[in-house]
């Protein structure tokens, strides 16, 4: 910067420059001289055509077996519990039994942890070190596997982004709160994909899809520590034309959206799903309608048809889904006559206006679906403010969100849920609180639902669990 | 879990602790028997009493130079550029000579990228390897060296979390894009921190401080890959007991924020601060004055006095704050009768309420502040969605935001911000439309501020620097 200022500066500068022999270089005109011009490469070796550096080249898609096939049976909704992960460990292994060459999973030492390992029956974690002997009792290791883990996911997040930009295709899960360790990387990959959509020459690659689970609501051995819904917030921050957010409900649900994202170019797909035993509600056909729409009314779960809701309940998230149903329950035993509207939401970008996000709902699907004036009470995933800020500029204003706000400890799923007050009772208060008619009789109903909160906590201090008749709820109808 | 559920399995569980001879170890009543009880260390020795785990026992004020005699001579306000950082880094020259043994400052190898290159008079980077010939120039090594550097976030803050966490004093400078590597760690920090609060036996521990530079709107040279201001919504997400966030405008509030962020104990203390050349506004003074209440109308910026505004400008952070300056000035000369408040926020979390953040103004100081009804435009430094988070619920629902919006590339600072719609004349069109006696006459001031705009664009593109008339203004009164 001197030698804009100092002439002296800027004759060492000059002089310097002079050494390289410009006049040698150059022509009459300032341009490259021929023989120099020469050395630069053409056609396919040109950086741009080079399918080394422009691996969409190369790719090729993805041959997938009908996820359909993997879906867990679900008679009704709301009646069975079943882990969400291992169907989708189930179509991994057989993506990967039919992609030989251009798939991996990768993962922080966590595929089993993540009830992935059916991925192991097709390909083991790639190990070309020492093996001892108690590798051989469930180490899944091998020299030539598939599977790419190492306790780092930083390391496993850069090493997937090359997989990908060298054409192939992969699939990476973390624990929730660790995968802010690749926040940075996450924005750097997300910028590079929204200049890439600019570029005629670049080729699209594979998106990079992320599996978050271990998630923020069943932390329950594990604590405070492991309670961090915040990689959502960063994902947030940048170019909709490159991002997506899916919160399947349930486990069709999960093998609907992971068949999606598979499918899909140049995105950065975030999916949030937890691994624990969780309500089922979909069965295929529905989780396939639900989620190619990406939020829907739950009719099953509303009673609403043919008349304005009282109350609108929605949720984002299985424990979060699972609570907001059960409250809709406690008020309408409450209060027999109340018209609650059921909303469940899988693709987050659909809250966004259109003008903001591809997925956006227009404003007139928003309104119908959520009411112009009617109040809405919303129990998410994550941090709240995440749905204030999706949903900024929306006609109806009375939304109320529930979400997680750092009170968390070695809690059972339902105190850790009262702590943050996303819980049934408390958002069965918040419908009281909201619904004028409510506030003038409910002070009953909110005394009970205050008296069961209380229970809960004792059942749980006492026992370390949750009362049977919350952990076995079930949807009664 | 199979135990709870499985007989054969919980007969094997039995056996194997049946092998660990319980009845050695316990007594009748099932406890520890008193020679195995006696084993556990006592007083000191305690973990919780042990000044090794409970570092906070240990740790001594540091000794502080008066800071403001590392002021800038400010005459006037925005009359002067001058680097923001090298002050802070003289500062700290003078902290590390007064506290030989017990403050270091970290950083990923750009302590003198970042200006605080003045520190290496009073210490050198730590360097206990092999020395070179050409570490004599420049490299500014010494075996006993307290500045401690790698190219590594998350091993620096590592590092630093070691540090004060024995009982000792330090600070960290990051490039804004990059101090996204430490999300996770910062994280876990914060939720450490809010948990030691509930612990009677815990000490305090000095603040993790934490300067933000190499800033966004700065990055003329590095572009898109170099602007991420996103560090701060993570920060919102942890509990307002333990984070502090500040946006010095200049020189003299950047040596304000951190003689304060050095004295304080168990916070994350988040500075933001570009160490490029920007204008000064306040002399030490009007500093220090501004930074204690951290929020606050700028009188000579403002000509509302006595009167109501017809706009409220504020702002946050130092190129915000320097376009809102303009767009005022834009605003007063189009429109001579028009009455402009103008605030800047430096402590950020004065905007949330007072029920939600310690720092946060009380509703009726919020309202004298922006008015209930006026509108508000609000210049800021990152993501435009945080201001939106913190003023929810406050009374004023006017209020307009500019940020970041992921518009960059390698700009100059006019392109950026006119990319992003911070820069001088969007506010001003954004003051017109939002003023509805402006909205009626502001037609031919709006077309002026689009063509300057075109212009601003025009130049930057043919010269490859903004125009001197932009690069070069002051505050003309």
């Amino acid at each position: 910067m001197e030698v804009k200022k100092n002439p002296e500066q800027l004759r060492i500068l000059e002089n310097w420059m002079r050494e390289q022999k410009p006049e040698e270089l150059f022509g009459e005109e300032g341009k490259l001289i021929p023989e120099l011009k020469e050395l630069a490469p053409t056609g396919k070796r040109r950086m741009s055509a080079n399918p080394h550096a422009n691996g969409g080249v190369l790719r090729r898609a993805l041959r997938l077996p009908d996820f359909s096939d993997y879906a867990l049976k679900v008679e009704r909704p709301g009646k069975i519990e079943a882990e969400n992960v291992p169907p989708l460990g189930n179509f991994l292994r057989d993506v990967m039994k039919l992609n030989k060459n251009n798939f991996r999973l990768f993962g922080p030492d966590e595929t089993t942890s993540n009830k992935l390992q059916a991925v192991y029956q097709a390909s083991k974690k790639f190990w070309i070190a020492e093996y001892f002997p108690e590798d051989a009792d469930g180490g899944e290791l091998a020299t030539d596997g598939r599977v790419v883990e190492m306790l780092s996911e930083h390391t496993m997040e850069g090493m997937l982004e090359g997989y990908l930009l060298t054409g192939r295709n992969g699939f990476f899960s973390s624990y929730e709160a660790f995968v802010h360790v690749i926040d940075s990387m996450f924005n750097q990959h997300a910028k590079w994909l929204s200049i890439c959509n600019n570029l005629s020459w670049r080729q699209k690659v594979a998106s990079l899809n992320l599996l978050i689970t271990s998630t923020v609501w069943r932390q329950d051995h594990n604590g405070f520590t492991h309670q961090d819904p915040g990689f959502l917030d960063v994902v947030l921050n940048k170019s909709a034309a490159v991002t997506r957010i899916y919160l399947p409900p349930d486990a069709n649900c999960l093998l609907s959206v992971a068949d999606h994202c598979l499918r899909s170019e140049n995105y950065i797909n975030v999916i949030v799903s937890d691994k624990q035993l969780h309500l089922q509600y979909l069965d295929m056909d529905a989780a396939i309608t639900h989620c190619t729409k990406g939020i829907g009314i739950w009719d099953w779960a509303s009673n609403d048809q043919g008349s304005e809701p009282d109350l609108v309940m929605a949720s984002a998230g299985d424990i979060p889904t699972q609570e907001a149903l059960a409250a809709t329950m406690l008020l309408r035993h409450e209060f027999p006559d109340i018209k609650i509207r059921f909303i469940n939401v899988v693709d987050l970008f659909k809250l966004q206006p259109s003008t903001e996000h591809p997925h956006g709902l227009t404003e007139s699907d928003f309104n119908s679906l959520f009411t112009c004036n009617k109040p809405i009470i919303f129990n998410f995933h994550g941090y709240p403010w995440l749905i204030h800020r999706l949903t900024y500029g929306r006609k109806n204003k009375t939304i109320h969100v529930r979400g997680y706000k750092e009170k968390g400890n070695i809690n059972t799923p339902m105190e850790l849920a009262i702590n943050n007050e996303i819980d049934r009772y408390s958002l069965a208060i918040d419908g009281i609180d909201r619904v004028p008619r409510l506030q003038a009789i409910g002070g009953h109903a909110k005394e009970k639902f205050r008296n069961a909160q209380i229970a809960c906590r004792a059942y749980g201090y006492k026992h370390g669990i949750d009362a049977p008749e919350i952990s076995g709820w079930r949807w009664p109808l």
